[in-house]
């Protein structure tokens, strides 16, 4: 693509009161990553040579969340206009020569293919100096209209909707307010906004004008939805999933109910995966070839081996790995565990910082304790071994290869490979108590 | 508002066929309240001076319903049409002076504020009789048309769509059949109705022209959608949970995927709230400032402190009661227990009748034993106190601050305060004997 | 209905690459039934004298899905074409008389109905040689138009798009491509098929001109949907659950939220009957009157008994038998067992080849072990018994009617009716040492 640098302007000093919420608007998550960095992922696939997050109140926290990503912060003080926000960006860009791109950290969907068709536009032949954005909403309402010469891109003028004629107000093509523009006239331009206005901001916008030389690149309206409220927030979610999900299956997938599946923003799946109703990924998940996540399940941090059964009713967190057709059932619950090939756990157990070897069963209700309330603890439990329901392997411990572990066991020392284990109370019995203590209590609830 | 009496007089004596139920149809509940006291919660807020339902097959299950609202009950022992179902009240508001409002049993989302201004409106100076709410549905199909003289809100007549011409079939106003009429000429008008006609019924609606000054009142059209059928009764709970889930996004929650939040009638919600997909209110829960209600999780009569973590899969019942910073996670139920500030119950457990004091930790597969099949009784944990895994506390029993028990106990008796209990089985191990076992069991199944 | 003899010729020779799937494309399942298989149930209720399925790649799976139901395959070698594809059938159906039907193994959701009108409509006194069913698509986009005489059903001739005039592309009736055909006629006229066309394939369509006698009969749009993608799959899973879910609800039972509940194909609900949200059946479910599923319950292979209550958090696996009044609760699941009359499991328990006696109680963390990793073992637990919490029963064993199983108990004995059973250790203190260890712990920790 473009031979020239790039620089990546993300706007996100708005005080979002709308969201009524303590975290700042652009950090609201979307498919469990926080807006903005869905943006800036996107922008990224650009290689740009600097970005700049232009903020203003909340400026820690988005500080704190880009800072990682290698972005520069600018500090917007006073809520002057898009076009002052943008001004602010001028130190942070200081000596860089090449294209500009502005973006807006609530108007997270815009997809790197558009930002990558307006940076080309902005070095095409004709060399305009600025590139809109346009988009064709389904009600254009009250958005600013793109005027365009015929039979071309070239932007004529931009005219808000309250000075639009009745002409004006039949254009379709509005403006999304995001641009490109060659960085060596963006901050000339920017100088010579003016603030004469109802509202006394400067406006991003008139740039446009002022370039003398803009031209429309067209997006989706999806992409350019904005986020302004959590109503808002989840319609951008919906949109987000609704596109994942489609993916999903077009790759080969089967999704039984699509609209109840939720996935991450990097959920990778293979081919001939089913994922039937009611199952929700958060970040972090790979599942193989053939595998299947039945209802209910709860996937974060997790790998699933090819043809591996998982759920209903699983929850996979951080670090659970699961090899191949090993099967985790219901009310199971694993955490930074391996599960070996073909091992089951298929009811109502608690595995967590452990390894558990290929075709070992674990039996229902089984614990592994991991915690003695200040460190955390491994268990290691052999090729296939069998442990017995209702057990609690208290770590750090080890069962070792073919041995058995019988059911309502407390393991608290390691155990011989192909031995039988047993830690539990005998069973003894008192004939006729049970018929006594029921005429006592029956007796005592008439009694009341 | 108006300063004369209010009467509610509620029709709820059809017989319900197309719900094909035992249970009544106003019962039926909407956001688990029968649909009737949905109703009658919005009209209490009028502070009406008495109310009747008129109930007729099934008067039992209503008059159960209602009487602990002080609601009298009149009964129509013949169908014999809506006019002759609002004569049954007569009885019932011997005495009464002022005005009558006049709703239906299955149709159960009318907005208080609609029965306000139905009211006021008839005690505006021009002194309507009738007050008839109208309605403007997407398809006006076969409703009775409000015919309105120009330039006001005086009802020139309802037509029946059977009887309209195509100018009347034209209009979109539509008939809701809810009315609200001055007591001292209610009863006077139905005694005059008539029933001559088709289905030999007395109409209400046949009211309007014989009082000869009625007025219109206008609601939209989902406040008066009726519940013939459990399709309607389906499409009426969409209807409400989707209002309410608009409601809890617009006050600072967020609703990741909203349409599979279900609400309660009666749950309360505070700011910056985090709800996971899938998850189910049941009435009688409050949710305080910055907690997260994970996917999965299921509440009931529950409270949830400030900055709370529950779920996924977490099932508070009536009665349980979060500190703020409590944690519960998968697969725990909790029943009448107050779990203290910043506790944590993460994982597979059952916790009723019981106290969890601040800090403490309550590991893995614990379950409070708090019944004995005829009484129930408390545990009592201590603030800090650490209980080990797959530990049974037999109830009445306590577990003093800061003490530890071991894994798999099971506590009989009060732990003293910083004392470790253990209540399990010795460890013992038979080398081979799996080995063994397997290669008979392998040999067995082979000769089988 | 028809005098004559049916076959039945079911096109699955396609390879739906759209789909990259290792399954045939026609074996996938929408509620939970390969869709071959609803459709071959519904050409059923027609009792065709022989049933044909014409496949070709991945003719092993298709094979192993239709032979148990007594359908014959037909090899199709190369993709010539749907007239190609049955004439494939001509062996098969070798000395047959009557009435042939042509269906598409993708096209799952044609109505018995609708088969049976196409038949019903060869046989009608006109005798025509060829029934084509046609429909009227939201959007006719390129489908081939069926061009009918005024006045009647005679199809006139039908226009592939791409050929059609304006006039033509005007009518909204368009060909399925199903078919139904006097067997004693299709096959010379299939023989009379070119394939001189672009494809170079013979088109089975092309039977209706040679025929000079067909007729139209339609369907709903619904019906004649497709499945060539997951997407496909997807959306006509969702059409069939809608109907089905509809159905259940003017049947009598409440869904509250109905479009988060999914039926399998052979699901059966009685009256008054409750699901709450989240509910997904799987294959052989049966629910008797009164029962109440409640939210995110998953059920396969399970009787529910009337009154019953299941959920939330219940998982009924095949052999679940519940008798009225049974209550199984959260994070349960049951297995091959039956649950007795008025008997309780109600938190947190896997119960599998078992049976529980009437009005038993089955407390927390109860495990039946009924594996030791070759065979499986019954455990029999008496009328009226108390089995305590936390319990593991040592499969094969009984415990008696009304004996008690003390909490954390693990029974490997049978236990005596009316007596008291204990299995567990003896409570012990260390005075101070929580203490003791809580300060090592916590200089360690600092120490790191």
């Amino acid at each position: 693509m473009s031979s020239r640098n790039i620089a990546v302007v993300v706007l996100a000093a708005g005080k979002g009161t709308r969201m009524k919420s303590d975290l700042h608007k652009v950090l609201h998550p979307i498919a469990g990553r926080p807006m903005l960095l869905h943006l800036l992922a996107s922008a990224a696939t650009l290689s740009p040579e600097r970005t700049v997050v232009v903020t203003g109140a909340g400026r820690e926290q988005v500080e704190a969340a880009v800072m990682p990503l290698g972005a520069k912060i600018a500090v917007q003080r006073e809520q002057l206009g898009t076009g002052h926000a943008v001004m602010q960006a001028r130190e942070a860009l200081a000596g860089f020569t090449g294209d500009v791109l502005i973006l807006y950290g609530d108007v997270p969907l815009v997809r790197a293919e558009t930002m990558r068709a307006m940076i080309e536009r902005l070095d095409a032949a004709d060399a305009p100096a600025v590139v809109v954005l346009g988009f064709r909403p389904a009600d254009a309402g009250a958005y600013g209209r793109l005027i365009v010469a015929e039979g071309g891109d070239r932007l004529e003028k931009i005219v808000e909707f309250k000075d639009a004629d009745a002409a004006e107000r039949a254009v379709t093509l509005c403006n999304s307010g995001l641009m490109a523009a060659r960085g060596e006239l963006l901050f000339d331009l920017l100088a010579k906004l003016g603030n004469d206005n109802a509202a006394g901001e400067y406006y991003l916008t008139d740039v446009v004008e002022l370039s003398g030389a803009a031209v429309v690149v067209e997006a989706s309206a999806a992409e350019v939805t904005g986020v302004n409220s959590r109503g808002e927030l989840a319609a951008v979610e919906a949109m987000w999933q609704q596109a994942r999900r489609a993916q999903a299956m077009a790759n080969g997938a089967t999704l039984i109910a699509p609209e109840t599946v939720w996935f991450a923003h990097d959920t990778r799946l293979g081919r001939d995966v089913t994922i039937e109703p009611n199952v929700v990924f958060g970040p972090g998940v790979s599942v193989a070839d053939g595998a299947t996540i039945r209802a209910f399940s709860h996937l974060e941090g997790a790998t699933v081996g090819a043809r591996a059964e998982v759920g209903p009713y699983a929850r996979l967190r951080p670090g659970a790995v699961l090899a191949e057709s090993a099967k985790v059932g219901n009310f199971v619950e694993i955490k930074k565990a391996n599960v070996g090939v073909g091992a089951k756990v298929n009811h109502l157990s608690y595995i967590g910082d452990a390894e558990v070897g290929a075709r070992a069963n674990i039996g229902a209700g089984t614990i592994t304790c991991n915690y003695d309330g200040f460190f955390k603890y491994r268990t290691v439990i052999g090729e296939g071994a069998f442990v017995g329901s209702n057990s609690a392997l208290v770590a750090p411990v080890s069962v070792g290869a073919g041995a058995i572990v019988g059911a309502g066991s407390v393991v608290v020392r390691d155990v011989t490979a192909d031995s039988l284990a047993l830690a539990r109370g005998r069973q003894e019995e008192r004939g006729g108590w049970a018929k006594r203590f029921r005429d006592a209590m029956t007796a005592k609830k008439k009694g009341q």
